[in-house]
This record gives structure tokens, sequence and C-alpha cells, in this order.
């Protein structure tokens, strides 16, 4: 059994985190599959999905530190042929991952306590993103 | 066709890698599907899962770079906030990741022969790991 | 329904980045699968899969900075130990990560405009890279 939706997000610029594991919940409660995986996919190339602990101190961490390793910079080649401000948020997505897949069991998603699926803006400006969860099993 | 399964592991704090390939294998074999997907998730925000080759010297190499790039520190606001001395081990866990998928075909894994699914400790605590396998096809 | 195939490229040495959206599509295509995902993995420890804008800035940028944050070193302790002179290069990818998962909708892949898919060579000399792809749905 497939089930696949998409919802949108409105984001704020480099840094700006939000908890989605709600929105992804909900898909996999409404899905009815009791066993398999939810795959949630950012539809583009300067954001990201992945896990952590959603609170604000992390929620400040994880861009600050995003930053320091690959800073904002006109060296960036793509900088240099596209002087859009944001060689450093593709590289930050790229390394930071498109997607993530969580196994779903008793028709919820298995998370630790701890554990939240975000979607992290990495680009420089106001943003309106598609995510698309797909929930696959039986 | 779906089968999950979860395992336990023991971890000894931040650095400790385990070669977690041979208890995915087992899934995987017992699963009598011959071709597909396993999907191996790390329950928990402060450890990761992913491939490497498991061998003495990126044991030790993994490690160290991580606590490099993202140092131990008391400068993060998850420490202010929480002072429970593993900022850096969230954010090594997210960076490096809490899921990987590997294909399954001929009823086991494909990897390289110097490839191997590790779970790494990021933690600073021995802790008590639960990895879920999830494994589809047919 | 699942479908598994396999294709192989060759790579020049660390930062060879190569567009593998294409060679994932027409496999995606051809299996009728139309809901679902398709997952991407590279066989070794050494090379790496992901999502980026692939454009000639970008090709340079991404691994100029894994060059940064993981550089070239003899004091590997992987390096020490086999003298391959790529003990970079295992940590490189093991970092960018060996596989994706991207969704299909309509018979093909949801990807942005400038989100394609890469194969990421990070080892030291030319190789002959196995990609496996596997389509899952309905």
């Amino acid at each position: 059994m497939v089930i696949q939706k998409i919802f949108s997000l409105a984001t704020r610029g480099n840094g700006d985190m939000h908890d989605i594991t709600e929105s992804v919940t909900s898909i996999v409660e409404s899905s009815k599959i009791r066993t398999g995986i939810a795959h949630i996919f950012i539809v583009g190339s300067t954001a990201s999905v992945g896990t952590i602990e959603f609170e604000p101190g992390l929620q400040h961490d994880l861009p600050e530190l995003l930053n320091k390793l690959i800073p904002p910079s006109r060296n960036y080649k793509h900088e240099q042929a596209w002087h859009d401000g944001n060689g450093h948020s593709h590289l930050q997505a790229t390394l930071m991952g498109a997607e993530i897949t969580v196994p779903v069991a008793n028709s919820t998603l298995v998370l630790g306590t701890w554990q939240q699926i975000i979607l992290l803006e990495c680009d420089v400006r106001n943003r309106s993103r598609e995510v698309v969860v797909t929930v696959m099993g039986e």
C-alpha cells in the first residue's frame, strides 16, 4: 500500500527551523498503514530535512554550526556565477540532506521522545516549501 | 511484504562505533524477502547510523573528525539550557543522520566488500540503543 | 511492486561529480510504477550519492568544501594502517552518505527544477562505480 501527500510551509530565511513531526504523523495516521516506512522529502536544493531534538537551544546551535562550517561568502564559484548570495545555502542543504525515512509501527511514526522531524531552511530569503510524504507498508 | 524487527545494543559513550551489518543481515535473510530495501533507524537524537569501512583506523578517525568539526563546548545554547554536556552529541548525530536504507538483492544486503553498516554513539555516557529494521519488497 | 536495476559509471578521482538524474529517471519510467519511491545506493565506501543543483559553480564548491573540512592527510589512522592515501575519501563519503531516496509521482521522480541527483567520487583514483536503483510502489 502506498499513500503520498504534499504539504506546504512558509519559511523565513537561513536557519529557520520547523518541527514537521505533527504534519507527517497526521499523514501516517490517516494512511491506515500499520507497519512500514514514511519517507519525507523536501523539493528544492537549498533546504533540508532531518531529525533533531526540537528545542530552542539546538534551534540556535545547528544553524550557527552550519554557518561556521559553511559560511556565507562571495568566494564560492556558485556565487561568482549567479550572484544570488546563497552558495553556502546549497552546500549546507546538500551536506544535511534533502530527505529522511522513519519507520512506521502500530500506525504511527517510531521516534524517540526527544527526536523530532525538522525542515531547516538554508536559503537567504523567505520561501514557500513543498514537502512530499510517501507512506508505504501494510 | 513488510518485516519489522528491533534489536538493542549497549554503547559506551562518544565515538563508540559498532558494526551492525550482521544483525541487519540476519533480519533480512530471515524475512524471506528477495528483492527490495532494508531501512535501518536509530531511535533517539544523540546517535547515528551510516556506512563506513569498519576497521580500527576509521573507528578512530571518524569520531576524531566529528569532535574537531563539532567540538564539546559549554557555549552551545543547548548546553546553557540543559547542562547535560551533550550539545555536540546532538549536532554530530543530526549531521551524520539517524538512518540509512540499503538495497536487498538475492535475499541479502547489497554492500561493498569494505562497506559496513555502523551505529555511532555520539552521546557522552553509556546508553542502551534500539535499532529498528524494516525490510520491504517481494 | 519492486524493480531493481544496476548501472555503472566511470569516475576520475576526488571531487569528480556526475549528474545521474537521467539514468535514474529512465529506470523509474520503464518500471511502470506510478506512485512510490526510488532508492539510489552507491556500492563502496569512498563515494557518495546526494542531491544538489548541478552547475559548474557547485561542481567546484562542494569538493573544495569537503577537502577543507576533511583534508587529505597522512595523520589519519586509516592512512597509517593502509597507506592508500584515501583516509579523507572514506570520511567524506561517510559524512555525505551513500544513498538517497526520492519520491515517485505520476511515473517520474519528484525533484525541484534545480535539484539533481549526483554521484560524487571521493576516492583519489579512477574508479568504476556501481549504482543500485530500487523502485517500489504501485
